[in-house]
């Protein structure tokens, strides 16, 4: 079993003084996704990506990241995600492999080429924005009703559900909140993406409704992260930081509600107001 | 001309008041980097990558991209960069050609093996610092003598030299200092890894020595940056925020200095000390 923190020994300066003290830091390592496809009879795998991530809800990152980058279509495309037991003594609990149903066709091909190059219609926000919806398979669920109050207590809902930052405080967060600011799941992970794709990846394991709530992200709103919420479906995104041009774009585009810089007593609406 | 800030109008909620109000975001657009390679007389073109990143610098940003990527071994197996002008109007600014020279070999189907796959001695921390290793084609400059109050002073001076992050709170930034606490090169981008790359791209276009520099990061220090660090031969790295486990481990197997949680009166020296 992995562990989310580890220990180390640091040197500690304050001032001018130097001492020797025990620190505990987010774990990070690579998780590689396989991919189980074909037909039974002929069955193939392919490794689709290494990620570093924080151990933990693994199979959760593997099938939200599967989902917001559009490579199935619809969690039932997914028949089982488990650790792979084939691998390395070193290697254990760092490779999962996802079993599609065999009636999902799959060209490793074309995802290679999405990363490395672009889509044939550009390289500007518009084409950016047009690839977001071209990947779309559900809409966005209906917004949340959100009184001031309750936006503004969430960073502290969340900053008290987080373990891992509590003993590190380095550690990313995504958060999925109802519309009266209670908390549904809460993942943390030393990647911003990957915290989002958990918490995307239990929603859509368990089945959730993305109806009437709201994704918080602990850092800045990025053209990513806003991605990620807009293909899960969820209608409300907010960021305790600044939010980019074009995440901006994106949420507008989108009609995702879009809260950034939710600090203190306050926070800007950027987008859905 | 494409701007590192964006005018935006926004919903400014304090309280229960709500107001409108016009703010500045920072730009996020797609960089394509594209390599001319070959002989003369077969030369070709291969897209390489798309990046989401704040404009300006952006020549910077491919030669270091290229460098800390290990897709070029020397800033002199480059012969030029420019911005594409035969792309449509919406992409004039975004698409970037680095030639390279023509006894370079480039094998494009590699780097996409290296994104999608793992290199074939594993997916664990271990092989993760060895792909680093395998990668570095210089060794880490001479180390800094640095003072205390030298150290504690850079993020302050690094601050007051972000000029987007004063008008939009939102932007990461990397620099790289003397051991005398002296600014050499800023940049800023929404993009960490991308703050960097700028400036191992105008070290590397300058033919600045790395002999007794730091590279200070804004935000943590994950193994992402660190081994941009490492590979680029910087022999001391300090973060505002926390480093990783994986970043400290590799630092330690390099010989890197790394310096985290540099905040007000107080550092922790993870490596190298």
């Amino acid at each position: 079993m992995r562990t989310p923190v580890t220990p180390v020994q640091v040197e500690r300066h304050v001032g001018d003084g130097v001492s020797t003290a025990d620190d505990l830091l987010v774990t990070e390592e690579p998780l590689e996704i396989r991919l189980g496809h074909g037909p039974e009879a002929h069955r193939r795998e392919v490794r689709l990506s290494v990620t570093m991530r924080t151990p933990g809800h693994d199979p959760e990152l593997a099938l939200g990241f599967l989902f917001t980058e559009g490579i199935i279509a619809d969690p039932a495309q997914v028949l089982r995600t488990a650790y792979c037991e084939d691998v390395k003594a070193e290697e254990l609990g760092n490779v999962v492999r996802v079993e599609l149903h065999p009636a999902v066709a799959v060209d490793p091909a074309r995802w290679q080429r999405n990363f490395y190059t672009t889509s044939s219609c550009g390289v500007c926000g518009k084409s950016s924005i047009e690839a977001v919806h071209a990947q779309c398979t559900r809409a966005l669920g209906q917004r949340p009703a959100l009184d001031p109050a309750v936006v503004l207590g969430l960073p502290e809902r969340m900053r008290a559900a987080q373990t891992v930052f509590r003993h590190t405080g380095g550690i990313h967060a995504a958060a999925l909140f109802t519309e009266a600011g209670e908390p549904l799941l809460l993942r943390e992970d030393v990647g911003r993406h990957n915290a989002v794709d958990k918490v995307v990846g239990a929603m859509l394991g368990a089945g959730l409704p993305a109806d009437r709530t709201l994704l918080l992200v602990s850092g800045r709103a990025g053209f990513e992260l806003v991605q990620k919420c807009v293909v899960a479906g969820i209608p409300a995104m907010a960021a305790v930081g600044a939010p980019s041009s074009l995440a901006v774009q994106v949420a507008r585009a989108s009609g995702l509600l879009l809260i950034g810089f939710l600090r203190g007593d306050r926070y800007n609406v950027y987008a859905g107001g």
